[in-house]
């Protein structure tokens, strides 16, 4: 297991091969040993195998291809609906329909996520986690049906791997392990960390083919622009008002 | 790997053995391996051994014993402040600082932290997830020192387990799992799928001692109650706004 984390890469490029039920239905149960509060297990996984539904999901993550050449796609979502109804069958009330439920089912579906993508990868599959599943959530609740009580939160495309690119860099681990309490960064400290990710010739290129002065620059007026994230912020709490998790009184 | 993801249960009691440092250094990093939103790594782990500061954790924790009696606990935050340092040290605005960005810190955080459970029972030792974090994120913002741009989502306490109890129950892998779309559950599905569970010596008994008529109310009522939920949620909006995660517009 050590060697399966320490050699995760995320896997863009995918053999039409499918996945066989079995080794399937092994790393969806890998999900389910993950904990979750209270063991209410607050989540769900949604496996889509269909071409149709596939291009509508394609769609949602921005055409990104791998979601159309994967064989699998997971849909990692927050659930309270079937606690929820479980509940009202037993003459129980549930308090479920706030913020803070939100969020300890999204913990829940995020902790099985995780399990299933590292179990895929010991399986011998690859993995790809999609972030436009937060951004593009009011579509995805559309294309997949997802009823009240259910936020899709996070997305796996699985399949076996046709390209496998090499490990990705990390920040040094001073740069995200803080002891005791958290230690403030000091500028020095934010030069030290970031040096030797700036100076990679890979990043070099991406400053450059970008015509931008620094490879901050490349996420901020590039990749994850505020304008974005403002409307993606406003699309995911009138999402989190739909789906009934903001009656906070 | 797949059998440590079989055997994961949540151990509450730990012996007092310190964790050798370059264990905890190699389950540090097999967390920081995990895929992030374009490799931004917008999370920190801090690592809490003073006796001092656990106390002080402990009492955020509902002063729950394994925090004081656990050798580690790692409080694993959403973190843009070390972002948002470097774009203003390189020239860029960073956009960060709503509720999207939030989410995605939290997601980042919450893989990282299920890498760090696996990698550290990989090596022998035992683990529980502190549900806790999101209810009492205001205070362990004040212990832990946090700034703007962090805020707490889980907490691990690691150490060599005293006590390993049974593997925990878990909903037949039907109930979690829906093929191409969401499939909306009737009460006859409820029934079935909860059936097992209600049935148990173990959660009857949890029925009877707490004097109610169903396991659901056990939930609704002593658990997880609406008040609290309320209350909760209120003071986790309240945790974002003043970390700086709501400006939505």
């Amino acid at each position: 297991m050590m060697k399966t984390i320490f050699e995760h890469r995320s896997i863009r490029k995918y053999k039409s091969d499918p996945i066989p039920a079995e080794v399937l239905n092994q790393i969806l149960k890998a999900g389910t040993r993950a904990s979750t509060t209270g063991n209410m297990q607050v989540y769900s996984m949604v496996v889509t195998t269909s071409s149709e539904i596939k291009e509508k999901l394609w769609e949602c993550h921005f055409k990104q291809d791998m979601v159309k050449t994967a064989p699998v796609v997971i849909t990692f979502c927050a659930d309270f609906n079937r606690f929820n109804k479980w509940c009202k069958l037993r003459n129980a009330e549930p308090g479920y329909d706030n913020f803070l439920s939100f969020i300890t089912a999204a913990i829940d579906a995020l902790l099985v996520a995780q399990n299933v993508a590292l179990a895929a990868e010991e399986n011998g599959l690859g993995i790809c986690y999609l972030g436009t599943t937060t951004y593009m959530a009011e579509k995805i609740i559309e294309v997949l049906n997802l009823p009240s009580g259910v936020v899709p939160i996070t997305t796996l495309v699985v399949g076996y791997p046709a390209d496998i690119p090499d490990l990705t860099d990390r920040l040094p681990l001073e740069a995200v392990v803080h002891y005791e309490k958290y230690n403030d960064y000091s500028e020095a400290d934010i030069e030290k960390l970031y040096a030797e990710k700036e100076n990679t010739p890979f990043y070099r290129e991406i400053v450059r083919i970008n015509n931008k002065e620094t490879l901050a620059q490349v996420f901020t007026d590039i990749r994850y622009k505020k304008s974005d994230n403002v409307a993606f912020s406003k699309s995911l709490l009138r999402v989190l008002e739909k789906q009934g998790f903001m009656n906070n009184q």
